[in-house]
């Protein structure tokens, strides 16, 4: 929600002469974004997202997540793509960090969204995960299991100061899911953040995915279960099925999903509820006074894993319906 | 800095159902202001900004801020202009906020002006004095003498803890502005925050200006003073008297001050100095933990003002230069 890296007028205009892409008429920081700068700029050409990638993006990752994007965008997924300079480079550096310009895309993110909303974002996760088949490139999850077990280790003695008694549940959430997590199943290149404000929708129709800075290798099913997280609760709390059965339905009419894939739903969405957690807890525990970037609340998703460690079967996500 | 209130994807199109402005394509929240929540907001046939007036605006001044941006808009003065309704309403309401759509003004602020960039400013900001002298409505200046009265009281007795004998020095300060403050010279409508983030140049031409919230009724002249704090100082704390020059002689040209305002411009600087450095200060004492917005540095006008204080004659800024 941010602006990190203040660009001159000066250093945009010379940036800018690496492109064909026009003259600078307008540039403006938007507060989208908590890990980078993100500038929305104009040119007599065409309108595109500058991005400035800050301390939190490890630079080594950049070349997978720029070539997922163009892969992704040459299958026809509609997505923000980077734009290439006129010696073919997309990534770039700007003010001392790495930068790239990026396609701009059209859309408004639903802060509500709908069953129709989440039939449709089941379906683009279910193509882009068709779509990456053939993406040669990997990255490691550094947000599955080992990542939370370190995640989960440092903030285990001071997690109660968030909420009595949620240091005990998490070591007893992580037994859990160390013992129990799945491997054996269909895996590829997921999104792994794809929440209602990575999403697009112009007049009700999907337009666009963004942010693809934490994308993964991992199975398949696990970016599934982060959907269900991100998009079935309501504001209150409560999980609705009927955005969760069109979310799968969505994704399985593209993409269906193998029995032991639905029969992972629940141990998959109890792992992303404690993913977001621990991250959020994290964040809590070590927020900087005086920081620009407000810290989500981590009890969210503790809500969320309480609701997940109820489930027995993937039924009760409406799994089963319309298969 | 920041967006202080979130509208929905369903709030924007209900609010702009009200316009006859084409269906919204994009909406941004943008990091502009300090004050109030801005939006970037394209429609099929146009691009806005989108202000929603947060806390820091009385809303009673709404119609004037409006008012005079319409005003300027007929008088041919490139700024931005606040867009009327089917109804013919500029002044809405959104989210429970006062809030406007205003047109959008392609250009970039110039971080470093140059005495080029001063001169345009200066023939710039003298267009505007000439076009309000018809404007109809006014503001009284809550922030000159009175206002700063208020101000350093408020702050006398803590400025210490910013830098020792702050507090000592503002108050000898306003003793000599009070005695000394100008009174009789020609008045208008002034813009009264001018800094560089609020004009936008485009192929080094001036192409508007924006941020009209702290407009009120003054001397005209010490809105030229506090473009000389504004613009004509270098990031070292030198004063660039060249810059200031063509500042003054860009105004000259457009509208010629006269002797008593030209000799009255060591006190403006002074004031204007002081009254950014109690604002400053204020905001620095009651600085937020964990606040979104940036305190800016009050010892960058104390600096300021002691060059002033040394100031014996409207020459030292170049005043007399190409009158």
């Amino acid at each position: 929600m941010a602006v990190y890296t203040n660009v001159s007028a000066d250093e945009i205009a010379a940036f800018m002469a690496d492109y064909d892409m026009g003259e600078v008429v307008s540039f403006k920081g938007i507060a989208e974004g908590t890990e980078n700068s993100n500038y929305l700029l104009s040119t007599t050409k065409d309108r595109f997202i500058l991005t400035l990638y800050e301390k939190r993006v490890d630079a080594d990752d950049l070349p997978f997540f720029l070539g997922l994007m163009d892969h992704l965008a040459h299958k026809g997924i509609t997505c923000a793509t980077p734009i290439a300079d006129k010696n073919g480079n997309a990534l770039k550096e700007l003010c001392g960090r790495p930068a790239a310009l990026i396609s701009f895309l059209d859309g408004l993110s639903v802060s509500h969204p709908n069953a129709g909303n989440c039939r449709q974002l089941g379906a683009a996760l279910a193509e882009m995960h068709l779509a990456v088949a053939d993406f040669n490139l990997s990255r490691k999850n550094d947000l599955s299991l080992s990542g939370w077990k370190k995640l989960a280790t440092t903030c285990e003695d001071r997690a109660d100061e968030c909420q009595t008694g949620l240091g005990e549940l998490i070591h007893t959430e992580m037994e859990y899911l160390s013992s129990n997590w799945p491997s054996d199943l269909p895996s590829g290149i997921i999104h792994a953040d794809l929440f209602p404000d990575n999403v697009f929708f112009l007049d009700g129709k999907l337009s666009g995915l963004i942010d693809y800075y934490f994308a993964c290798s991992d199975m398949l099913c696990y970016d599934v279960a982060i959907c269900l997280n991100a998009w079935c609760f309501e504001a209150d709390g409560s999980f609705n099925v009927t955005k969760a059965s069109a979310l799968i339905a969505g994704y399985n009419k593209v993409r269906p999903l193998a029995d032991n894939e639905i029969n992972s739903l629940p141990i998959f969405c109890r792992g992303a509820s404690l993913r977001f957690m621990l991250t959020r807890l994290y964040d809590w525990l070590n927020r900087a006074e005086g920081a620009l970037v407000k810290t989500k609340d981590p009890l969210e998703f503790l809500s969320k894993l309480q609701f997940h460690q109820k489930v027995s079967n993937a039924s009760e996500y409406g799994a089963d319906i319309k298969k």
